[in-house]
């Protein structure tokens, strides 16, 4: 018998199973410096140890798509090695945040199963959690993902498709305990932007863009210990309809999220991702663009710091995105799109109610 | 009004503006592993711990040219987006050491505005500090950038010029607390040669090539959260007269020092950068090699342990050093030439009167 | 006289001369962030502090091959600068595991010498030491490699080639302290399969393929500080018999560990390299694959938690492993192969006399 693990096919998930990820991860400052020379993002509390501590956290806190990718990463030897395709995210919220030094671990609980008329996959929806050392969630997302099956004789299982919200709601939401957006900086943050500001329906162009490169997504997808092979194996590749490796559609919402500074460069948080298509492969030698638009502005219960933005932000591959281009006459998304993500960020209000920082700040 | 920042315009600037730059940013044993993967620099005090600590520091310091290249690339968003050029440096001083943990934000003043007959840029001549989390000053220079205008139309501000000065003096020149060149090993650091063995005049190959990607480039610049769209839009570098992403001047230089290694490897700190002139455009795919001229040999007030020696270092593309290339029989500079450094280093002296380090080594 | 430093040739080494390598190192973990990057590795105890705390060990120590290439870097500028060919490795020994923090330095002693029949090179045999800030040794081995001679007429040393065993026998293979294989988690490790598991002459095919960029090994090669110029300069390569530049035949031995993981996953640490060839260079654009060999079980004395494996493992470039490619019918290596490498593994082993884990586990 082969001690090469192949991955699980459709008919080895069972409703109800839960699948303990390996490997468990100690996220350093080795990774958060490789994450911002693989995205160059700019976001004040990942970027500053004073500024985190000035907002009442006790570090500098990872990028929070940081620790997603770490989480996902694990569970695609298990997930999603014999997947055809990655179909959807739903109710992924960032909680306890982590820092330099924590261990993170991962786990799957298989929540749906419905196999295609076709017969020959199905898809798996499942709930992912991270956990760190202390066993504190920092993370949990819904997927489904379309997973061959081995054998396509194998009798399909009992149908069941989860509900999932459609954005996780405002009161949903976790504020990192200590977080605070008083005193708020925002020569330093480099937006002068608050909450307040934005208003529904808006749209902003982030106006630059960056040109993908085969060894930056290999880097990106390794440090997440990601097994997936389209995005490493040339000659897994040629023999496919695209002839290139994959770029991990993760490092695409890395990007966005990075690109989106400019224009909303005081999220200071991502709170939630709501829901996320890859519309399009990227590859090596695309250059990326991204603009949003403001879904939803959700003030959260009982603050006056802090608020929700809820944001869909699509990502254009070889095409600026000063035309704000979104569907083509036919409906259909355009050509140029690779990726529309809907997720929620938090941040600063402008209040004339901000107290003086004293204990707080210390956060811990 | 669109919230995308579109950077500065010439006719943004005001004289004895001060410009307060985003991003904070907490460097880590994270940016100096990646420093070193990136330009391969092997310089003793910046690599050993136990090494730094023998000569007095507390720790090993960041790579001069990396605290270089964090401040200068907060700058970028507010003087040089809308740069056509960076035409030059001057009095560029290394200050207090930068370690692990330590969070550097930076300021720039306009210290003199041009505009050119043209009448459609100007340049713009900036003083950047660079501060750490106690205020103390890591970093100074001054720098000159050819900006566009917005409007062409709008009037000129008073032309003014500022003074520099030709090189940094050796009286000007900052030590660290704590730092000094006794009991010096050369057998750990890699290079028999002391600042006594270097004659004004001497010319040195460095030997050694390097041949550039597009993703180590832009992992360096992104690493600096240098935002110029130059280095990382290729559907910009296609409209431009090149058709090629731009390499960051600054990678150029930190290549020049880790390439400076093989000839002058007990330049145990940069002290200053005198001037620095990018000759011409560097690309993925070059191969770079560089030669080094001693400009100058100073001794230094007060100090028989270290002395300065000040340098003038060529880095050409796609040729090799050993003919010393400078100039063409035209006067022009070689077409092999991308940039011409002046800068000063510190260096041990050869001395009988070293002392036993005895507590002047704890550095604190 | 020149500054630059040209490295040894042959009629520079002395027979039981020692070499003091510069320069010294301090790993930290941004170094173990960017080697998993550059590896995709997920070997449990490197990837966990708190796994590694489990196993009796204080911290996540530095992946074995991680520390191996950092001392092996430092022996580049003085032993193998003007290698035509590294030729063998023999008695590689893993000791002291080496944690964030640690300095390593490295000396060698030549243990033989051999002029080739030609006149123009000879081989030298150096036994290398790895040591860290404290003197404990961290690794040893033994190379040899052809170097080329200045001088051709240079008169011939005293040949002496020197033994070297075949493989690390059982009992000088070191387990550090600390370190047990009690109450081993194969779900968060990621492989079900433990010392008992696995039969002499077994096969494995590592199945996954790991397509290599010239940023990439760049980036590894600089890391480790080792300057051979065939990995970095395009046009020296240009010059040479392949045209492209060399990737160094540690980053394959890396893959090659990293790719194991699927089918080997519980491979806790390297105790041993018992040989390595080289058979065929690699070049960015090559996809790897790997297979390995069950060469032997040895139980280690004493110990009825660990076990020792040694394997054979074969790498391949853009060549599936499933059918275990080795040698063609004419005898010779299958021109896939790119490195065959013979080394040691420890693994837990299956025992019903597993102790609950009391003090031990702390591991100071």
């Amino acid at each position: 018998m082969s001690k090469t693990d192949s991955g699980n096919f459709f008919e080895d998930f069972q409703l109800h199973q839960v699948l303990c990820h390996p490997t468990p991860r100690t996220a350093t400052a080795g990774d958060a410096a490789l994450y911002l020379a693989l995205t160059g993002s700019r976001f004040l509390l990942n970027s500053s140890r004073e500024s985190a501590r000035a907002q009442g956290l006790p570090e500098a806190p990872l990028d929070d798509l940081l620790v997603f990718h770490l989480v996902f990463g694990k569970t695609v030897p298990q997930v999603s090695l014999n997947a055809v395709a990655n179909l959807g995210y739903a109710e992924c919220r960032f909680l306890d945040p982590v820092y330099p030094g924590d261990t993170l671990t991962a786990e799957s609980r298989v929540i749906g199963l419905k196999q295609t008329s076709a017969g020959d996959s199905g898809i798996v929806y499942v709930h992912t959690r991270g956990l760190n050392q202390q066993g504190a969630l920092v993370l949990e997302f819904k997927r489904w993902v379309l997973v061959r099956k081995r054998d396509p004789s194998a009798p399909a299982p009992e149908p069941l498709v989860p509900e999932t919200q459609e954005a996780v709601p405002p009161e949903e939401l976790v504020v990192p305990a200590g977080l605070h957006g008083r005193e708020w900086n925002a020569e330093l943050s480099g937006s002068p932007y608050l909450w307040d500001d934005y208003t529904v329906g808006e749209r902003i162009d982030h106006s630059d863009g960056m040109t993908l490169e085969e060894a930056e997504h290999q880097l990106a997808t390794r440090l997440y210990q990601n097994t997936a092979k389209v995005h490493f194996d040339q000659l897994l590749a040629e023999e496919g309809r695209f002839g290139k490796r994959l770029v991990y559609g993760g490092h695409i919402i890395s990007l966005a999220r990075a690109l989106s500074f400019n224009g909303i460069g005081n999220a200071i948080r991502v709170a939630a991702i709501n829901g996320g298509r890859h519309v399009a492969p990227t590859f090596a030698g695309d250059t990326l663009f991204a603009w949003s638009e403001v879904l939803a502005k959700q003030p959260l219960p009982d603050r006056d710091d802090l608020g929700a933005l809820r944001l869909r932000t699509r990502v254009l591959k070889n095409c600026r995105a000063d035309g704000f281009p979104d569907r083509g006459p036919d409906g259909k998304p355009d050509p140029a799109v690779v990726l529309d993500l809907d997720y929620t960020v938090l941040m600063p209000r402008r209040t004339s109610s901000w107290d003086v920082v004293t204990t707080a700040g210390t956060g811990s």
